[in-house]
C-alpha cells in the first residue's frame, strides 16, 4: 500500500482543506470571545512554524507551552509537532521549582506563555539552564519579549510533515503512581490512531456538525485527545480559557451551542450546580464526556435524568494518550431493568479497539473479583522518557496501578487506586466505594476513606469528611448512610471531620497526605 | 510508544473478548439461518488457521475463497489472514476460464467455496496450474473432497498474529479502467486504517448496539469494510448468503432487527420497490449506505423521504479499501433551504481523514468546474499486485478515471461517469475487452460498447459496429464472438449496425456522441 505516515499535520490539513471556514472560539483572558476558522488557525500555525524553524528549532526539540486551552495554544501545538518537533505541555497549576525540574528534565529551549502566566514562566526561564526564551502567546504588552502575534506577521507559512509516523509529537508529565514526575512522550501515529478511536460513535461520537468543548485542560493528557478529534471531523470547536466556573461555562455552552463537553467530575458539578441553583437547564448540551476522576453515580444520574445528557463515564491514563475505557450501552445492557443497567453502564465502561485490558486477581480467572488492571494498546508508552527500562512487563502489559473488577456484560468497574485500597485481614476494601456512598450523604463535601493501621488486621478503613458548614449529622449518620450496601466488615472504624481537605495539583483530594497524617488515628489497640 | 501492530486478528480477538456473546448471522443456501457469536466464529477461525498451517500454507501465500456472504466465508477470511497468508477473494459471476487466469496470476494455492459454487471451483481446479487443492466451505457431501467443518473439528486453535502490519491481507481484482483485470493486495495496516475510519459517525457510524447487514459482495473490496468493523464495535452482523432479492432482505432485515445496511443502488431499487408493493416497511432499518454506483436522486429521495432513513450516499474504488467519499450533513448544509440541501447531499459527499482528493480541472484551482479525480489516502495501493510501476504519479496521486467536481460546501459529485465502463448492477463491465472480442471478428471494421440504460441493472452494454462492406453476419453471430470469453452477464443486451462510426479528433472512437446517441436504445423495459 502507499506510504501515508499518520502524522497530526495530516488532521489539521484535512480540517482546513475541507471544513476550513468551521470555527474555532476561544475565550480570552478578559471573557471576551476570538474567533477563528481551521483554515486561519491553519496559516496562522504554519507562519508560527516557519518562525520556531528560524529560531533554531529543528525535529525533536522540545517546544514547551504554559497555558490554558486557548485558541494560540491551539496553534502553538500544531506549529511545534507540525515540523517535528516535540510539543511539551506544562500544567500552569505546577510551581515554578516543579516545573523547572520537569523543564530541565525534558531539555525543553524554547517556552510559549499565556500572558496570564508570564510572571511563572520568568521564574522557570531565570532557573531553568536548558530553556533559551520565552515567547508570549498572542499579544504581548512588554516589548522585550518576543510575542507570537508578531512573530507570525513577519513569515511565510512553513511546510509541514516530511517526518516518520514514530516522530515524536508532545511530551507530558505526570505525577504517576510514585512520587517523581515522569514523562509521557506520545508519537504523531499514537496521537493519530488515538483520534480515530474517540471519534467512534461509542466513544465520543463526533461528527461535522457537533460543536466540542474540551474543558479538560490540553496540558495534561492531550485533553483527551479533542484538540485532534475536532478538527479530524470538522467540528466547531470551543476553547474556554482560564474560567471554568459552572457560569462562565454554562453561557459559553449556551452562547456557541455547544453539543459535546468533556470535563472531571468536579468541574460537571459546577456546572450543573449553577445550573440548578439559577433555574437554568445545560441548552444545547447532549451528550457529557466524564473522567479523569471516579464519577458519583448520583452526579452521573443528575446529568442523565436532570439534565437529559448523553453521559459517557470514561477512564483512561496519561501514559495510554489517554483514553482507555468509556461506557455506552451495549445489546446486553439495553435488556436489563432501569436500575440494573444503570449499575453497569455507571461503570468506567469497555475498552475501545486498539485497547487490551486484564484485571489480574489472585483468586479464579474469569471471576468478576477485583485485582490488579494492566493495559497494553496502540496509543500505549512503552517506557518513559528518558528511562531505559520499559514501562510495561515483558509482555508489553503496563501496570495501571488501579484496581478494577469486569463484571458479566464486560464493563470495567474500576474500585480503587491500588495504593488507597485497604486492605484488612488479607482482604481488599475499596477506599472508593465507600467514599462514593459517603459522599451521597446530604451535609457531606467531601469524602476520603484511608487506611489505618491496626494490630489485629494489618489496616482498617477510616473515613474522613468535610461537612457542609452548621451541619449537625452523627458519626452514626454517616455509617449508615453505608452500611447496607457493602459488606459489614468493609464499614470504616472510624470517622474524621476536618476543616478543608487538603487537594493535590489537579484538584483531587490528596490521600496521600491523609494516610501521613491518619495512619495511626486507630491507635495501637485496633 | 509500544510496539503495537495494526493486524486484523486484533479485531476478532477484540470482538472475541468484549463481545463474546454477539451474534453473527448467516443465511443458509435452502433460506434456513445460522446463529453464531463472535466467540463461536474466533474459535473455528483458528481451528481453521490450524488445518491451512497443517496444510503448508505460510505467511505471504494466497488462498482464495469463492462465496456468497456467509458465517463460513467470515470465518475463512479470518483463518486465512490471521496466520499472515494472504485471503483472495474471487467473484463468483464471473466465468470459469477469468477466473482461472486471476487465480494463476495469484498463484493462489487453496481454493475455499461454497457448495452451491463447487463445479466453477472444481473448473478453475482443472485448469489452474497453481490450485493445488479445493475445500468445501462448512460441509460437503462429497466424501472425496476436505470440508472445513470437518477440518474444523480435527484442529485445535492455532495461535494468531506474529507478522508486521504491512503484511498482506487480501488480494481483490479488479478490472479498473482498463480491461485486464488488475489485482489490489490489501496490507492489514491499510484495512485495520480502513475500519477505524469507516466507524465514525460521519461514516457509517456504527456502535455495538446496531446489526449490520452487508449486502456488499465480501468477495469484492472487503464489504466496504463492513466485515472488519462490525466485529471491531461489537455490532451484530447479519450475512444474507446468496439470496438478494427484494423479498430475502425484507424478512431478514425485519427478522433480525437489521439497523444498518448497504448495497448498490439496484439492490436498494429492489427492496424498496418490494416493500412498496407489497405495502411493507424497511422496519427496524435506520441507515442506508448507497454505493458502488451513482444512486439516482430519486432513489435517494425514495429512501430518505418515504422510508425514513438516514440515507449515506458513498463512492470508493476497490484501490481504496475502498471507502473515499461519503456523503453526510454538515453545519453548512443543515442551513440551507430543504432543497439545496439535498442538491448538495445527494453527491457522493466528503473525504474522511485518512482520504486526500483532488479534483484536477483544466480551469482555475480551486472553482468548481469537473475535472479528474485524483486521491490518496492511508488505505490507498501503491502499485497493483505484480507490478513494478506505481499506480500513482510522483506525488502518489492516483488517477481514478473518474470525474468530478467539488462544491462550495466541499462534497463531491461525480459527473461524468467512469467514461467507457458499464456500471451493471453494481459490478463494472469493460467494454475494452468486449470491443476486443468483438473486433475479432471478420466482418468487423469497428466496435464500440457503450452502457445504455436499463431499469433492471442501472446500466447495460450495447454492441455498436461498422461491418465491412457487404458483410452478412447476423447480430448472433456478433455475440456468439464474445461469449464464452466473459461472464454470460457481459453479454451486450443488443446490436447496433452503423455505417461509419462517429470518430473523435485524434481518430478515436467518439464513444460520448455514441452514448447520448442511444442511452435509450434499449428501452424503458430493458
Amino acid at each position: 500500500m502507499l506510504s501515508w505516515p499518520l502524522t497530526v499535520n495530516r488532521i489539521l490539513e484535512h480540517a482546513e482543506r475541507w471544513h476550513g471556514n468551521r470555527e474555532v472560539i476561544s475565550v480570552g483572558a478578559d471573557g471576551g470571545i476570538v474567533r477563528k476558522t481551521y483554515a486561519q488557525c491553519a496559516d496562522r500555525a504554519r507562519r508560527l512554524s516557519a518562525a520556531l524553524s528560524d529560531r533554531g528549532v529543528r525535529t525533536g526539540d522540545r517546544v514547551a507551552t504554559l497555558a490554558w486551552n486557548t485558541g494560540e495554544h491551539f496553534e502553538a501545538w500544531y506549529a511545534i509537532m507540525c515540523i517535528g518537533a516535540v510539543c511539551h505541555t506544562l500544567n500552569p497549576r505546577m510551581d515554578a521549582p516543579n516545573l523547572t525540574r520537569i523543564a530541565e528534565h525534558a531539555g525543553t529551549r524554547l517556552l510559549l506563555v499565556d500572558p496570564s502566566l508570564l510572571p511563572l514562566a520568568q521564574a522557570m526561564h531565570a532557573a531553568c539552564p536548558t530553556i533559551e526564551e520565552i515567547w508570549v502567546l498572542g499579544h504581548s504588552g512588554d516589548r522585550t519579549l518576543n510575542a507570537t502575534d508578531a512573530l507570525i506577521g513577519e513569515q511565510q507559512p512553513a511546510a509541514w510533515g516530511g517526518f516518520g509516523e514514530e516522530q515524536a509529537a508532545g511530551l507530558c508529565y505526570t505525577s504517576g503512581t510514585a512520587g517523581d514526575p515522569k514523562g509521557v512522550l506520545y508519537s504523531h501515529r499514537a496521537n493519530f490512531l488515538h483520534t480515530l478511536m474517540v471519534i467512534q460513535p461509542d466513544v465520543f461520537g463526533l461528527r461535522a456538525i457537533d460543536t466540542v468543548l474540551p474543558i479538560v485542560p490540553m496540558f495534561h493528557a492531550n485533553a483527551w485527545g479533542l484538540v485532534f478529534a475536532a478538527p479530524a471531523v470538522g467540528a466547531k470547536l470551543v476553547l474556554p480559557g482560564r474560567h471554568l466556573d459552572g457560569a462562565s461555562l454554562l453561557r459559553l455552552i449556551g452562547e456557541e451551542k455547544v453539543s459535546i463537553a468533556a470535563a472531571v467530575p468536579t468541574v460537571w458539578q459546577g456546572l450543573v450546580d449553577h445550573a440548578d441553583a439559577n433555574g437554568e437547564t445545560l441548552g444545547p448540551l447532549a451528550r457529557a464526556v466524564v473522567g479523569g476522576a471516579a464519577c458519583l453515580p448520583s452526579l452521573l444520574r443528575r446529568l442523565a435524568d436532570e439534565h437529559d445528557l448523553d453521559v459517557r463515564h470514561a477512564w483512561g491514563m496519561t501514559e495510554m494518550s489517554p483514553l482507555g475505557t468509556i461506557s455506552a450501552p451495549t445489546a446486553d445492557t439495553l435488556a436489563l431493568p432501569e436500575e440494573a443497567r444503570r449499575a453497569v453502564e455507571g461503570a468506567q465502561g469497555r475498552p475501545p479497539l486498539g485497547v487490551e485490558l486484564r484485571v489480574e486477581t489472585a483468586g479464579t480467572p474469569g471471576s468478576d473479583a477485583a485485582g490488579k488492571l494492566k493495559i497494553r494498546g496502540f496509543a500505549m508508552i512503552e517506557r518513559y522518557y528518558g528511562d531505559s527500562a520499559p514501562a510495561g512487563d515483558d509482555g508489553g502489559w503496563f501496570d495501571t496501578g488501579d484496581v478494577a473488577r469486569i463484571d458479566a456484560h464486560g464493563f470495567m468497574h474500576i474500585t480503587d487506586r491500588e495504593k488507597d485500597v485497604v486492605k484488612s485481614g488479607g482482604e481488599w476494601i475499596s477506599s472508593q466505594e465507600l467514599e462514593a456512598l459517603a459522599a451521597e450523604h446530604c451535609d457531606v463535601v467531601h469524602a476520603a476513606v484511608v487506611a489505618a493501621d491496626s494490630k489485629q488486621w494489618g489496616e482498617r478503613p477510616l473515613l474522613i469528611v468535610q461537612l457542609l458548614p452548621g451541619a449537625c449529622c452523627s458519626d452514626e449518620d454517616l455509617l449508615a448512610q453505608i452500611a447496607g450496601s457493602v459488606p459489614r466488615w468493609w464499614l470504616p472504624d472510624a470517622v474524621v471531620r476536618v476543616d478543608a481537605m487538603p487537594l493535590g495539583l489537579t484538584g483531587k483530594i490528596d490521600k496521600r497526605a491523609l494516610r501521613d497524617t491518619y495512619r495511626d488515628h486507630l491507635g495501637s489497640g485496633a
